[in-house]
């Protein structure tokens, strides 16, 4: 069976419509890099754009790099670019600020969007914290309580208490993917808005935030995005909202006319509502260069491989693992994965995946228990996945 | 008289302790920089650094150096390299996040320290516009109102309602600088807190926070400290004010344990309670090489090029500049100074900067009638302060 994986992988490999894109990436190494879910590889674009970013237009143009640089625009400009991979037409998202940030600007804004007797903002249970934390925060400063919920039940859940929902697409741990459709419809239906967190489903599968009438939604841009460590995050703002996105951080940046200095606060039309302080451009504008990688390609190959990745290695791991030593947390249908595959190791899961690293198959770990494994479709082949499971397997064998 | 005060200028820069600093900045193109108060200018160590922070950190070990580069902490590291520059002993800064955002973070957390019966927030009446409206967003939130008053009345105005004063070091559009010390006093003896914006002094002239008990402080990069376009910027929490710290940002970097994913929100001690999100690290380690021109650095020498700066270019203002053109709104004592001077242009200041730049003086022009020309003391000398008042004259002339 393993040499029949083997041939099975070559042949996978060889008929890869996205194996070209790999060589954009610094992937030299001879590493199986399957933490592309946490921070994505270097586009080999970016380190030339940066050294003209600093040199030329910080450090001869300075202050004219504003303008004319196009500086001042980038956020919106860069937004435009995200927007395409997410299914947003021009105009609705901008980048900046982390996501916790963006979470706090949505959520409280959606509070500000909800009828009289809203007062509930109903959080995925299983959230990645800063999501939980601060839409805690958000709900105390606008007079909300709390109440989680699973996120498959959320359609359910919401009533006629409910301001906002705030869901992750792809749950972080169990690489699950929810109903983006299925649960807008329902939380509309219920009268409310929901909050979309996009970080483990953008660039990784298409996201239609359009054409499924989205409120809002936040995403970072430093996994499948692959902008960088820390690269700004995005907000999407609805444009029929964007007149009522009433901002609880109100920066100069998002103003009608930030240079007129005005004491009193207009805000901007369009996506620059949502801006606040003055964006990191250094960042910015890596994470610009970084999307070049994506002007080809299409989010629908994307997916295809990223699910015949999984199932893949999903295959390779059960030929490889040792009987019980680890279990698939991963949804197998298809409709409900991600681009993750997340196995539960009961026994010493910290030191299998310190192992792995040490053995160039580098995934994570997330206490107390789960291995992560990561499948970015731009850069990461069938062989490695092959690779990646056969290691684990002499790991957990060992 | 010009004779006099070129040779006046040949003098004082041969007599510059900070001279030799300039060759650590890109600065040979001929350009009379004078708008190190809007972006410093680039220092050379930069661009190598952040080609080894792209190529090496994130291209070689991607994942790994949020350890093994020290990514995680790099936002107190650096806050820490801020501190020596602001008077602040270690652990009481975080760099992250836009001024715009901490301003939020610090007006919030001032006001949820407040006794009770406080619910006032004083401001700064002529501050940079951002200040003002996220300081009315961060009371709209926590049930205060806002009270504009002129910053040299804090410290009569405040009183027993207030909760948080938000002052401006330096004034940014008259180059006014205010009294710290005595106004935080003041503040304080009418118990309630003061938050300083340092945006317009950090870098230009000693800032004593601990020395003068200052609660909480606020400040950009990417002015005298040459962070580059955008660079973080930075808070500061007063240490035995850290325990009761209650940010409504509490992403999951200010959280207690972050890996461990806990769905209770638990905060860190120290500086990091201020943190949000995931930092930028590009712009972050960018700064982080920028800071390195202030190793051997005094402020006080600093400040007393500053002021001969500014004093020397006002008398060649006075020299070259037709009758009634232009006047300093820029206060002549020293002790109300900071390290920009701003005339007031009332016949087409717009047109009359346009031109200056054209002709290689770089100022900056804030409508409706204020030109400003910041004084960087680390890489501006006696004979461009000379040259820049010569244009002027001649463009106010011509």
């Amino acid at each position: 069976m393993p040499r029949g994986l083997a041939a099975e992988a070559t042949a996978l490999d060889d008929g890869d419509v996205l194996r070209a894109v790999r060589k954009e990436f610094a992937l030299d190494d001879g590493t199986v890099y399957l933490d592309g879910n946490s921070l994505g590889a270097l586009p080999r674009t970016v380190a030339g754009r940066l050294a003209e970013v600093v040199g030329d237009e910080w450090g001869r143009l300075r202050i004219r790099s504003w303008t004319e640089s196009g500086w001042w625009e980038a956020p919106e400009r860069v937004g435009d670019r995200v927007g395409r991979l997410v299914g947003a037409a021009p105009g609705q998202i901008v980048v900046g600020d982390s996501t916790s940030v963006n979470v706090f600007k949505a959520v409280v804004a959606a509070v500000r969007l909800a009828g009289p007797g809203r007062d509930e903002v109903l959080v995925d249970a299983a959230t990645f914290p800063t999501d939980g934390y601060v839409a805690a925060s958000a709900a105390r400063m606008t007079g909300c309580r709390i109440r989680e919920a699973d996120a498959r039940d959320i359609p359910g859940e919401a009533g006629p208490r409910t301001a906002v929902a705030l869901v992750n697409h792809v749950d972080y741990r169990s690489g699950r993917l929810h109903d983006l459709a299925g649960t807008t419809a329902a939380v509309h239906a219920a009268g409310a808005r929901v909050v979309w967190d996009l970080c483990h489903s953008a660039g990784a599968l298409p996201v239609a935030l359009d054409a499924h009438g989205v409120d809002l939604a936040v995403g970072c841009t430093y996994k499948y995005l692959n902008g960088g460590p820390g690269a700004p995050a995005y907000l999407y703002v609805r444009r029929d909202l964007q007149p009522r996105f009433d901002s609880p951080l109100p920066g100069w940046n998002s103003h009608t006319d930030p240079f007129a200095m005005d004491s009193a606060y207009a805000p901007a039309d369009g996506a620059a509502r949502g801006r606040v302080g003055t964006p990191e451009i250094l960042s910015l504008l890596a994470l610009d260069a970084a999307l070049d990688v994506w002007d080809d390609v299409a989010l629908t190959a994307v997916r295809t491989k990223s699910l015949a990745l999984t199932d893949f290695f999903l295959r390779c791991v059960e030929a490889y693992a040792p009987e019980g030593r680890v279990e698939s947390i991963t949804p197998a249908a298809h409709a409900e994965r991600g681009s993750q595959v997340s196995l539960r190791c009961a026994d010493g899961a910290a030191g299998v995946m310190a192992e792995l690293i040490r053995r160039g198959v580098v995934g994570d770990f997330r206490r107390p228990d789960v291995l992560r494994f990561g499948f970015t479709p731009l850069y990461t082949g069938f062989a490695e996945a092959l690779r990646a499971a056969r290691v684990l397997g002499e790991v957990l064998a060992g």
